[in-house]
């Protein structure tokens, strides 16, 4: 794993503009959005699902680096100060506190482009279908709808149904996406993209499942502090919907139907089951 | 030309997302910044690209209808407090005075991602050089670049070689997309497709000179007023670098330019030509 996060590292320094060239501040911060930490789950998803299906070669690249430029400009954006007002984002401030909110803004516009034109160079196989499948996840069905929903829920209480379909298209639209990518660039046949997109639904979901128990876990443990930050912002979350309990079953229930969906990749499918297990059991 | 604005507002109706489903409040934010109002010129450009090369079929209306979309996100996220901070347009309150800030930022997010998503529909001929054609004009070499290259300028003194390369990558790259575009609906060879790109550079720089002579040429018809809008604002125009004279005969030698290009489309390139004299010769 840790290679492939290299390898992504690698891809995307490459793709983006160099800081030398003209608009020089745009070049900037665009690379500081994208560069220098991130888990780099996206791109490890594309990896993993072109190596289910038997490849592990450089047309995976492209790819793995257009889910990560979304990735990468979704943050910049939600960071703004009319969206969730972050100033600090991986121990670094955001790209607005350093670039400024036009320039951030600009920003995350031209990384959103730039995910499209790499993914069209060249005459890649079914680039088609690559393309339309991530214009569906960045847009109003998928992530930027999700960002809407997640908006408009803000002191709402949402029923289960309501909060699973804000995340699905909030996070789970682009890690699907990112999956199916990688299996396209192995020519996968119909099966095989109904049974990992069944994986990546699942995964994508139990990885926010997980996100809502660890704010409440994880300030369970610091003494003096009575609520995690979702729930004192009024978020919605799954234990503040169904409770502890049932959001732990529900997170196991999740990661059962993404392994089950990996059994026709035998040996193949171990580096999705790690993802899977890791969504699942992560500590932060 | 009617008949194709009319065409083209009818396209986009039917491929922006319902006001009557989810994300109802981001559905209605697109279809505010996109519906009721604006030239259509870029659909107009690829209409008659398709038609200079013998194409009025359906098929130019994805093309079309992806570089409005584009066009509308770029006026959504250049109207916001932190860009140009502007309430009005088209003589109605500007997407985020209606919709707030947050949703804007998302409708044009949104709305860039459907221009590609409609783009990538179908299996097209010659689609991938459309989506990178589309990608590459859009982002830190386009468009967006172009508005980073804008923010820079204020208040500093540009070359003219430098007014107009920002101008080339802020309106002048989707134009020539929207030319590109509906020459490739059409299947052209390199020579048509390098004969409409020179007249697409000439139309789209022309477009913005007659912008700024009007910006003079405008407040010298209003008493009392001592100043463009442009010029007050720090920004560089032409007649700021060279004279309102010199502006006017650069205009003529880009229209020129850009009907000499037509020469090979004879007839069928009147559409084209016409768009040349409305660039050059329009009052507003």
């Amino acid at each position: 794993m840790r290679a492939l996060i290299a390898r992504a590292e690698h891809a995307l320094g490459d793709v983006l503009p160099p800081e030398d060239q003209l608009p020089v501040e745009l070049h900037r911060a665009m690379r500081y959005a994208t560069l220098g930490g991130g888990k780099r789950l996206r791109p490890l998803f594309t990896y993993a699902a072109g190596h289910a299906l038997g490849n592990d070669g450089p047309e995976l690249d492209a790819p793995a680096c257009a889910v990560e430029l979304i990735h990468a400009y979704s943050l910049v954006h939600d960071d703004l100060p009319s969206m969730d007002d972050d100033a600090m984002r991986r121990g670094r401030p955001t790209c607005h506190i350093v670039f400024g909110e036009a320039m951030a803004i600009l920003a995350g516009d031209a990384l959103q482009a730039l995910a499209f034109e790499i993914l069209a160079r060249g005459n890649r196989a079914r680039g088609m279908d690559m393309l339309s499948t991530l214009g569906h996840a960045c847009g109003a069905e998928g992530m930027a709808g999700g960002q809407a929903l997640d908006l408009t829920a803000i002191g709402r209480s949402l029923t289960l149904a309501e909060l699973e379909h804000m995340h699905a298209c909030k996070t789970g639209a682009l890690i699907r996406a990112a999956v199916r990518l990688g299996a396209l660039t192995a020519n996968a046949d119909p099966h095989a993209l109904e049974a990992l997109d069944r994986y990546a639904a699942a995964v994508g979901l139990a990885f926010q499942v997980r996100d809502d128990i660890l704010d409440v876990e994880g300030e369970s443990t610091v003494i003096g502090k009575t609520a995690g930050k979702d729930a004192a912002a009024g978020k919605p979350t799954f234990p503040s919907i169904i409770g502890l309990d049932a959001s732990r079953a529900r997170l196991a229930e999740l990661t059962e139907t993404a392994l089950q969906a990996l059994a026709p990749f035998a040996a193949r499918g171990e580096m999705l089951r790690e993802l899977a297990h890791y969504a699942a059991h992560r500590q932060h």
